[in-house]
């Protein structure tokens, strides 16, 4: 087999792992918590049903693609819950070292192809990230909103936690902070968000 | 709330289900099957990092968006077992009226344009549904053959089957076709799939 095609099967199987990183976030039944890559597809789909709501120049296939590898690394560095203020210390480092052993397995112009769209949605400057960004904010508000506040209650986490957390959403999409701050207050209304 | 971001957030709270849905392939430790949102991540990926093996013409975010919607319709239909002839007669009934009213959650501009990415899929005529399906294809059979072939032997299935099963994975690449043959004859030789 051609080395080149050998490395990027490398790393589709490699990425399979990404089924096994379990986050906070119940799937709608309730009945369990979701994985990274079921959330990744999910973000995916969520940028092109809700692409109208990205600024105009937004290239929303590139929001797509960063949805889908936007958290590969947590292979190998874990999924960090945004509300844990100890884990998110040393996350920047161990997802650095992360993307560079996950994407280096591929050929080297995919390897900085990939590797730069996770460094661009991490940093939030382009409106693509920060549309990401705010989808990826959304979806477990959205998930969270629509199972009674179960992760929120878990976690003892508070309205103003919430809002504070979630306020980048703003500099994505100023329509989708509109309807996320409804779904907060909302939530404290129907007292399965604390105040 | 608009009548239109309203409808969208139901479909995307509804969609969430492909989540339980259960295929016959195992992830990659073999630990347990994947269900088809996870699938439908994977092969997104898969399509960006192998779209090279694709005819000249092809435009690979249309690929990519027909792998993150074409599973959609086993919310309703379940997933067929490609190895089941029972099964996949009826198939096609089952999956049209699912896609109606699955997609048909969606503003009418959107239904219409999520639904024609399934339906250009299924009838795997335009050079990108060829291509989407050929790594829809390859991607169990990678599955397969990196776990042993422990779908295969489950159900009985013979290299004759999986060849023919597969063969369509030729229209959409030559390339990964030429991959796909390579892993069946070593599946027979390494002598976890029977001649």
């Amino acid at each position: 087999m051609q080395v080149r095609l050998h490395k990027q099967l490398e790393f589709l199987l490699e990425i399979d792992r990404l089924k096994e990183v379990m986050r906070q976030s119940y799937i709608c039944g309730g009945l369990r918590k979701e994985n990274s890559s079921e959330h990744s597809w999910h973000l995916a789909v969520m940028a092109l049903v809700l692409a109208e709501n990205a600024p105009d120049a937004v290239d929303i296939m590139r929001v797509v693609k960063m949805a889908l590898v936007h958290d590969l690394v947590e292979i190998d560095a874990g999924d960090t819950f945004c509300y844990d203020d100890v884990g998110n210390a040393g996350k920047a480092g161990r997802e650095a070292l992360a993307a560079e052993r996950i994407f280096g397995l591929l050929p080297d112009d995919q390897k900085s192809e990939f590797q730069g769209l996770w460094r661009e949605f991490e940093a939030r400057k382009t409106p693509e990230a920060c549309f990401a960004a705010a989808l990826d904010r959304l979806m477990p508000l959205l998930h969270n909103y629509y199972s009674g506040g179960k992760t929120w209650q878990e976690h003892g986490v508070p309205a103003a936690k919430v809002l504070d957390r979630n306020r980048h959403i703003e500099d994505g999409s100023p329509e989708l902070w509109a309807l996320a701050k409804s779904l907060i207050e909302d939530a404290v209304d129907k007292g399965f968000l604390k105040e």
